[in-house]
């Protein structure tokens, strides 16, 4: 095994030296993820938004009711509908009728070509699929009978949320017998980011160990504050401490590994959100003195519920970036179960690389077909997509292991 | 569901109804098939070859020692690499390290690097794998310590065959303890392709009821003749007697459904062979009538030990062939446990639609990367190629669950 602390740091090119550590332990990598999820079932899908800086490189979102499937390169339709049949095998029951609750907005375009797109890959797995309309507030189509749940006349054996219950648990689904995927309890409603990236600093943790390396390369920093009110700044001194606290952290760590770059920390609701109420700053001043449209941002979350709990997260530079325009990018990681099936890069024209790219304008490009990120090829350099991707597929999977360590303690 | 005998046959091209019927259906397959492989796991890997006439499709060979992986479609080596993940997760137990037996003619080229390839994925699934040496005769490399088979140092978790066994289970697989894949009581030495005929004839009466159709449609008639020589032609009125048999059955099918061709039935060794020992015949003299170069090459099987016991199957015409050339083809199907990934088309230019492709001459071509045989696609016509590869997907699964069954009832 190559010990990481052998590479030295100097520039942003030798900042790859996590990669090669991954790269180079990939064997001991898969035997221990084969190994943790045999404890821990990974959750029925997700994508994973990871941050890229060279030095540094992690998950910063772990989205268990995925959409864009759409943007997915369709040459490889094969792969995604044997992982879902893999999914739903794993389950090790007869599942032949599926119910997709989706989300409530339905004018989005780019969700409806998601879920069409999720829809035909079950269908092609083989499998009955109805997706109920996209509304539970509505919810008259659903009955219960004998705790078995039909939307109308459709029985489903399973019952598959594309929903992030952000705006709660809808009643109808208590008490239902059916397998409920991922699960009704993993939702917004339940569900904290803070809680996950614990379990995530955990799942890194041992992983480090593993490598033994500064479990920092691959763990945002964070930390968590209740009851703010950005309209009466009730809850701001909160704020500012744990930022003081993060700030003074990512600066010994950037002296330590010798990074010439500002740090900076991202701000945003603890539960949900759809890349909305997310605010970037670089020093303390930037909390006491934020204007009016940033406070109003941070109160127009999904459903439009007040926030009430935030997370300040580490900000990972994102030093990936278009070949042609320059823009940054960041790539977003797909699975089903424990089974990468690729992604793509989000990019956008108008964002710095401290900033939050899952905003309007966003453009997604995929990640291409012979380096898809399921294994590294020893041969080419570290550098090369095939071998990047496979880091990223290794960052994605410890994102779903903490994920399914939640599910576990969850369920 | 839609009645296979609500479709009318006349000429060839009406004969792919039963192309119609599968892929009509194919979500009532797909529901069978998984409550099948609950019940009956699938071998570790195979590849199967197929003849489709049109009006019949079946498997003719189901090969559990598979070579010709350097034949596949690298362009999809993500979904195999998925696959052989998807196969060796199935097993639920901790395997880091695997050995693979490989075939002793080390000379042949082309088996060299269907095992590199086969070796180059199960690595890039990131598994330690080591080969060893081509000969299992030659076993002084090989130890048993504590019942734990170990290769020149290298102490594996599971043992993976490559080797069909036609020589014999070499004693140093007595008593070990770990898995051995897909099972040392599975080659040759054990198995007849009667008795796995006997399965499939089973498999297709159930599927047939299933999809209301006559199994004879995807399931080739056989009788078989053990103490043949085919030197002192002893055993040849069992030939004769059984041929007779089977030209009748044949004859009678040929008339019910209309078919205007001659048929014919292939000889060839029980147990094993790698297209060696086979002959075709229309007509009873002809075996009356061998000649000696007929006589020997019934005598040249693998290992070169003179055959004892012989399978007669209705020959499958092949009536699919290779655009430019016009040279006959058959589909060859693979697959990692449960998980179909492809496969080719084996062609040969020296052969009619009557005769073994499996020899020297013969050329593969991979089938094309978004066709694959995963799901049909309703929108296409019936015997549009990804309609066709579906059928043969499922063709190639009912041979899969006959060896699982064969499997369950000799592990």
């Amino acid at each position: 095994m190559k010990a990481f602390q052998d590479i030295v740091y100097s520039d942003r090119k030798s900042h790859q030296n996590i990669h090669e550590c991954i790269i180079a332990n990939y064997q001991i990598i898969e035997s221990w993820f084969r190994n943790q999820w045999l404890k821990y079932p990974a959750p029925f899908y997700s994508s994973i938004d990871i941050r890229n800086s060279g030095f540094k490189i992690s998950p910063i979102d772990t989205n268990l009711f995925p959409a864009g499937f759409n943007n997915l390169n369709n040459d490889f339709e094969s792969l995604y509908i044997t992982a879902v049949k893999h999914s739903l095998d794993s389950f090790k029951t007869s599942i032949d009728k599926i119910l997709i609750i989706p989300e409530d907005h339905t004018r989005n375009l780019h969700y409806l070509k998601s879920l069409e797109y999720l829809s035909s890959l079950i269908e092609k797995a083989g499998y009955e699929v109805k997706v109920s309309k996209p509304t539970i507030v509505d919810n008259t189509n659903f009955k219960i009978v004998n705790s078995i749940l039909e939307y109308d006349g459709f029985v489903p054996d399973a019952i598959l949320l594309n929903n992030d219950l952000s705006s709660g648990i809808p009643s109808f689904l208590d008490n239902v017998k059916q397998l409920i995927l991922p699960s009704k309890n993993i939702g917004w409603t339940k569900r904290s980011k803070s809680e996950h990236f614990n379990y995530y600093s955990d799942v890194c943790s041992n992983f480090s160990n593993l490598l033994d390396i500064d479990s920092w390369l691959i763990d945002p920093e964070f930390r968590n504050c209740g009851e703010i009110n950005f309209k009466t700044k009730q809850g701001e001194e909160c704020l500012v401490y744990h930022a003081e606290k993060l700030f003074d952290i990512i600066t010994d760590k950037y002296e330590k590994y010798d990074i010439n770059e500002k740090p900076f920390i991202i701000i945003k609701a603890d539960s949900g959100t759809y890349g909305m109420g997310v605010i970037s700053i670089d020093n303390i001043d930037q909390i006491k003195n934020l204007n009016r449209k940033q406070r109003n941002k941070m109160l127009s979350t999904k459903g439009n519920n007040s926030l009430d709990k935030v997370i300040l997260q580490e900000g990972v530079y994102s030093f990936e970036q278009t070949r042609e325009s320059s823009n940054v990018a960041e790539p977003v990681i797909y699975s089903f179960s424990n089974f990468l099936i690729g992604g793509f890069y989000r990019t956008h024209e108008n964002k710095a690389n401290n900033e939050n790219l899952n905003s309007p304008g966003m453009v997604f490009h995929p990640i291409p077909l012979n380096d898809i990120c399921i294994a590294p090829n020893l041969k080419l350099p570290i550098d090369s997509p095939i071998n990047k991707y496979y880091v990223y597929g290794v960052v994605a999977r410890l994102a779903i292991l903490a994920a399914a360590k939640e599910l576990f303690n969850i369920d």
